[in-house]
């Protein structure tokens, strides 16, 4: 395959087709033209503009903007003593999870906390999010107390999930080694100011580290949130910074739709979703990233999902999901975006062994080639199966998996998230729809003031189970 | 909250809201009407038969109906040989690996590789679906071969991850046993007749198992693809099969719609589709139920996404999906169905403890509660403020995840599947949309008689570039 070499400082290169309204013409079908996104180009500048402006003045919502030139001195420090316990254990739900798994999941080797710690020379560690008896249980006997340190975040300190797991852990801690050999084991990443975890770090005397109140958890990532756990588990913190940093300096000299990739995935996902795509399905070729999608689908379906409309993020893995979604994804409804992402050949490759056995020299195709070549063929494969029944699709290709390139990543669909945002005129930093349920929930828990709600819920929960079947 | 108590022995319940079209009386805006759905009862009942019948003759794909009744002495002979290693290794992918990890999950403690011999008293389980070098490395690392199973599962022989994935161990395994010895720690799943596999086991001596040729992939959980690392583990097959077999006398004896769940969802899935309801999110509150919705969207997306029709199933996850999924999904647009399924609580619980901080008084409505229940009221919280919103949402209620629940859900959802299918008129047990991106792959790998689709792809792929840019 003639491809285009990319440059050793390269971040990633995006590719798609584009429809040529020309009948006679070649052209891919399931495409956008570019008369359908060079509208977008002048609010896409002033939306430009804007988030820019307003995150000098350090507007609401907009700390993500400015976090690849904090000073990360204060997480450093606290990683460097982070990584000399056995184990980590975080505490903590939605963004103040989904970014650690993404960066450990590309940054580390797999099976992490099951290599020996020679191979390992840092802590293993576990993540407690889900409010899960079983998985708390399972974590608590797997660590020894004395060796392990617990980062529990929450920026409003009132999490429900995080608070209750945190509970159960910080009484075992105290049980175990008393109130102030508990306390040492424990760091806090919260609000400078508000809620409950900031005067819980003082009351005990334990470590913490700021969650910037102008950065919302699922712009965290580049933030303490994200960065302690990397940085205590030897993922290079400033070079995640760099990449982000890089990415900033180079969008903002990016000033038109055919030189601005975050502007053209704004606007052509915009242009799909009113064509009728209502989903954007996000597919790494690459096992690292699979937590990527995790991360943006949070990212994504909560920035944009509003007042009715929104396009839901999907998430998908290649090669994996040919065996389970790709027949839907070719052969079913024309309703969704595709992204691909694939890489450049890594280092490490296996080249695929011959064999002597006579019943499979129907394989022998497969004899000396490379793995990595096989997925990127794949990768390739599933794209052109999508083009050809008429599915646009977006390519993205990362040299290669670095902290830099990752960090740029990260900033680069922060980016494109909020500027969709400014396109579809909502706002990317709020999230009113999940109060709801969390109300409900205090109504049902007997929390005092919410006794109204309690009602509610149990007047919708009969209704929703008048039709019930046992088997 | 008053809810119906279950009774040991039963299997699940389902529940949901009816609309009610008098607009004077309550109903519940996004829920369907009982008109909606009656119109299906006769289509369903000829396909229920249809389904009998054809399984009873042996016909293609519907091999799944049996399964339950099946000898499974061959698999448990070879599960008790399994068992003795140290650890197995599974090589397959799609439906000859999301089951097993379904099963595993729900079935397993948490952290299985991660325990200690002694609490586990099974092997620990590795799983090598994807082709990536870093992983496949990572496991190789991780065993010591001597005291490794490895077990090969592809009904064809010739999935191309798979087989790839399998001569890189093979030859590992060859160059440090020697090929007798490799060859005493393999075991194929594969057809019986078809394909390279069986003539492989014949040529070097291994064990085999038979995955039934009317048993599809996506289907073939309970068949020896599923059950043979489960009960090497330690999970009861017959357990898992009995409840599949309670489950489809049960289903055979409700012949209305108003009292054969698989009937009713089968049918609100067409009602909710064609309302423009395009994604169906399977929402299990329960880490230990995280991968049966990867199994689902396998069944489902596979089995239904056919002709330019089929809804995309949606992976999520309560409570972790409040914190990143909810946000779009009430206030979001009304394009998904939702089912929700939880399970009532289980022996394994935490309470939360009090503490003495005082920092922390705010949270003393969580201190003496438990975590199922905050579970519990969390899935009730969502689906009443999915209902409040006009959201379709089923509720499916498990007592315990238990081997034999599980067996009657899978075998459940299968039923449905396929109902569904004969509903929308599409045959639920082929998969032809597979086929282009393989046959792509071939091409781009060279193998002999497929020049044509290297072209094509590559022709593709070029239009596909047509737009590029770097950052």
């Amino acid at each position: 395959m003639p491809e285009k070499r990319n440059s050793a400082s390269d971040l990633f290169t995006i590719s798609f087709g584009m429809a040529v309204s020309d009948p006679s013409s070649a052209g891919m079908s399931g495409a956008a033209e570019w008369t359908d996104v060079a509208p977008f180009e002048e609010i896409l500048r002033a939306g430009s503009l804007r988030l820019s402006e307003g995150a000098s003045r350090g507007e609401e919502g907009l700390g993500w903007k400015t976090l690849p030139w904090k000073n990360i001195d204060p997480v450093e420090e606290t990683a460097r003593w982070l990584s000399e316990f056995g184990s980590i254990v975080q505490i903590g739900i939605g963004g103040s999870a989904l970014g650690n798994q993404m960066l450990h999941g590309a940054l580390l080797p797999p099976y992490w906390n099951e290599l020996p710690r020679s191979k390992r020379d840092a802590p293993r560690f576990f993540l407690s999010d889900n409010v899960d008896p079983r998985d708390n249980h399972g974590v608590w006997n797997l660590i020894e107390a004395e060796k392990t340190a617990f980062v529990v975040i929450s920026k409003s300190g009132s999490t429900a999930e995080t608070m209750a797991n945190f509970l159960f852990f910080w009484d075992r801690l105290k049980v175990e080694l008393g109130p102030k050999r508990a306390a040492e084991r424990v760091v806090v990443i919260t609000d400078e100011k508000q809620g409950a975890l900031r005067p819980f770090a003082e009351e005990i005397g334990c470590r913490s580290l700021v969650l910037p109140s102008d950065v919302g958890g699922r712009f965290s990532v580049l933030s303490p949130v994200g960065l302690l756990s990397a940085s205590a588990l030897g993922i290079s913190a400033p070079k995640l910074l760099q990449g982000a940093a890089e990415l900033e300096e180079k969008l903002s000299s990016r000033t038109t739709l055919q030189t601005n990739p975050a502007w053209l995935l704004a606007a052509l996902s915009v242009v799909h979703y009113r064509k009728g795509r209502n989903m954007t399905v996000m597919m790494p070729y690459e096992d690292a990233l699979d937590r990527f999608s995790e991360w943006y689908a949070q990212l994504w379906g909560e920035s944009l999902g509003k007042n009715g409309s929104g396009s839901t993020p999907v998430k998908a893995l290649g090669a994996i999901d040919q065996h389970s979604q790709i027949q839907l994804y070719t052969d079913g409804p024309d309703d969704k975006l595709f992204t691909v992402i694939s890489t450049s050949d890594g280092e490490e490759d296996i080249i695929i062994p011959e064999t002597e056995e006579k019943s499979l020299m129907g394989l022998s195709y497969l004899f000396g080639q490379s793995m990595n070549s096989l997925r990127r063929y794949e990768a390739l494969s599933t794209m052109a199966a999508l083009a050809k029944t008429g599915k646009p699709v977006i390519s993205l290709k990362l040299p290669e998996i670095d902290p830099r390139r990752l960090g740029a990543l990260i900033q680069f669909y922060e980016n494109v998230t909020a500027l969709t945002g400014y396109i579809l005129d909502v706002n990317p930093f709020d999230q009113p729809g999940v109060e709801q349920g969390k109300n409900y929930t205090y109504g049902l828990m007997g929390r005092p003031n919410y006794s109204s709600q309690a009602l509610e819920v149990t007047e919708l929960a009969e209704e929703l189970s008048l039709q019930q079947i046992t088997l």
